[in-house]
């Protein structure tokens, strides 16, 4: 992997780059998306190339648990698999796990900390995690080691390394024995992925919570490693401000010569805020998990609901002068009657016109920050 | 509408022919694709279009309720309304209607007769039916001529008679006056659209149950009427062998000059014994319903299902040499992957393979009719 800097603002940290992997090239900054199953919801594999999709993001989590890494790599890796010809990003499996045993962010920002982990579901050690899966009730230990073996039999252009992901609410001395033990995950991922490297790139994950201390030392810590580049990860606070005043703060101290990445979070809204701080990629399942709401993404940072009355009769495209695939061919009118007919097919083109959104939202900030307004 | 006939077989009453419509021409013999809400569950209407489909069967009785035959109309019809440029066939919405009253043929058949018509569901008279919408519980009362006025607002090439569909399990007095009010309806339905013509065409539909002479009974009274087609519809027997009978004896009493339809059949084994019998086209969900199952459809007119263990590691796709697009692009293991998933992607993919094996098996029949094989 190969990251060069196009353009570096004078205006603020934001800069235009160009990630090169063998499955070819991710311009940034880029909107990353989530199809979990090795798929996005819906859609199948060329129309999201087709779509413009850079790099997709998949769950090694639920990748091994469905089919198998392994049936994978018999299939020739998870591109040949899903007949992808793009980059893709696999996660280490760790979020998913931690997500069983703190029952999700949100549950676990909702419930102010009360809820404990559930012992049936997840052990830690300082070898690794054991879980139960979800599918069969197989108990699966999950180690630094043999999630970068998962991800290696996946074939993932870009890996993340094995971290533990504490919970928003946590005491001090807890987050940063954490800390530590996600350091020495870390760099297990790291040599683990160094003794194969398989023309493949390994994203460190920085951690701290909202902790800025710690999250720099984190930052000092990791970016003396080799890793290819780096995703920011953990909690990001309890709200869009807290998580924007610890990127502010935190940013300056992540390598400006290597990607970033930050995980889990693709809104608008904060995509446009992360930008000038100097975030590259974003991944995040909202904008296509809101089309199968009936959300409609607006490139001016906007969304509207296409299944309220207004819209029954609504002639035009979702959005005028939009070209995607969905506005040159359906109308808001039209789109709503699938919706309310509850057809999937609803779904699948509001996912089109949203993911092409994202695209060419992308694509104009790029314009932006070389042309000087960012 | 015109009907040509290009090839009568001389071996059977098989027959190549091509019905002009206003949108286009239907070679036949031809499947014909239900899209019951204006849509075929997963895929969008320029798929299906390129997929070869010439007609699309969508339901009267589920477009009034949702989004209304009214507002089709305002977007200009239900072709432009989905983006279908090929022609349109509409049910009159009687089957739905009668569904309801008797549970549906499979459910009706299964009980033996003992379940009667549910009063507050459906109401009979000699006017036409009462109705609860199933959304909103409203009272909609179809009569032939409201059912007419609704295809008319739809704007669909070929409209179907409002009728009524007795259960299979019927006295033959009972039959015997519905039949009567059946024909009185359909006359009233022609008279309806004669008012009106609007290029729009409309069938009859033949009943009479699985009784030969009320069936050819059927056919003398509706053929000595200017229709521009005839469905054979009604209940059509308890089981395959009992239709073939059925349609064997009747179908020498329907004219040979106008197209006819049978309809809701369109499995591949009844189809192969029905094309010698002289039917020219077949509307079925079965193979998109199949397929949301994840049962796939040969050329040879067999199945297997791909959800099953030994297509875990079919590195091949769905059937070899198959040049659909699912097949082009994926492999059956990836296939059974996402169905495995619960990933739709799944669904899509194995109803454009299902549909395009109907549209490539129909046009190997009319082949095989033109070169006497039939």
């Amino acid at each position: 992997m190969k990251f060069e800097i196009l353009y570096q603002s004078k205006k603020s940290r934001a800069r235009v780059g160009r990630i090169h992997t063998p499955h070819g090239v991710i311009d940034t900054p880029n909107f990353v998306a989530v199809g979990t199953n090795g798929s996005i919801k819906g859609l199948d594999s060329l129309v999201v190339e087709n779509l413009g999709i850079q790099l997709m993001f998949c769950n090694t989590y639920h990748l091994l648990l469905q089919p198998g890494s392994k049936l994978i790599q018999q299939a020739g890796g998870l591109h040949r698999f899903m007949n992808r010809t793009a980059p893709i990003i696999t996660d280490s499996g760790g979020f998913q796990v931690f997500s069983l045993a703190y029952g999700g962010v949100a549950s676990e920002l909702k419930s102010q900390g009360t809820k404990k982990t559930d012992a049936s579901v997840v052990k830690i050690t300082e070898d690794g995690v054991w879980f139960k899966s979800y599918r069969n009730g197989d108990k699966i230990f999950l180690t630094p080691e043999s999630s970068i073996q998962a991800q290696k039999e996946l074939g993932a252009d870009i890996m993340i390394s094995f971290d533990e992901l504490p919970p928003y609410h946590t005491d001090q001395q807890s987050l940063e024995k954490s800390l530590e033990r996600t350091h020495r995950w870390e760099k297990r991922s790291l040599d683990a992925h160094l003794a194969n490297p398989n023309h493949q790139a390994l994203y460190a994950v920085i951690h701290g919570g909202v902790d800025i201390n710690l999250r720099k030392k984190s930052c000092e810590y990791l970016s003396s490693l080799p890793f290819d580049g780096f995703g920011i990860g953990g909690s990001l606070g309890k709200n869009k401000p807290e998580m924007i005043n610890m990127l502010t703060q935190v940013m300056p101290s992540v390598p400006t010569e290597r990607p970033n990445h930050l995980l889990g979070i693709g809104d608008l809204p904060s995509i446009a805020e992360c930008i000038p701080l100097g975030l590259d990629t974003f991944d995040s399942s909202y904008p296509t998990k809101a089309a199968r709401h009936g959300t409609i993404l607006t490139p001016d940072n906007q969304h509207y609901n296409v299944t309220r009355t207004r819209f029954a009769l609504h002639q035009r495209p979702l959005v005028d002068d939009c070209t995607c695939y969905t506005c040159q061919n359906y109308t808001a009118s039209y789109l709503q009657h699938l919706f309310r007919a509850h057809e999937t097919t609803a779904m699948n083109l509001a996912s089109i016109h949203n993911l092409h959104v994202m695209v060419t939202v992308m694509a104009e900030y790029r314009r932006k920050i070389a042309d000087g307004e960012i």
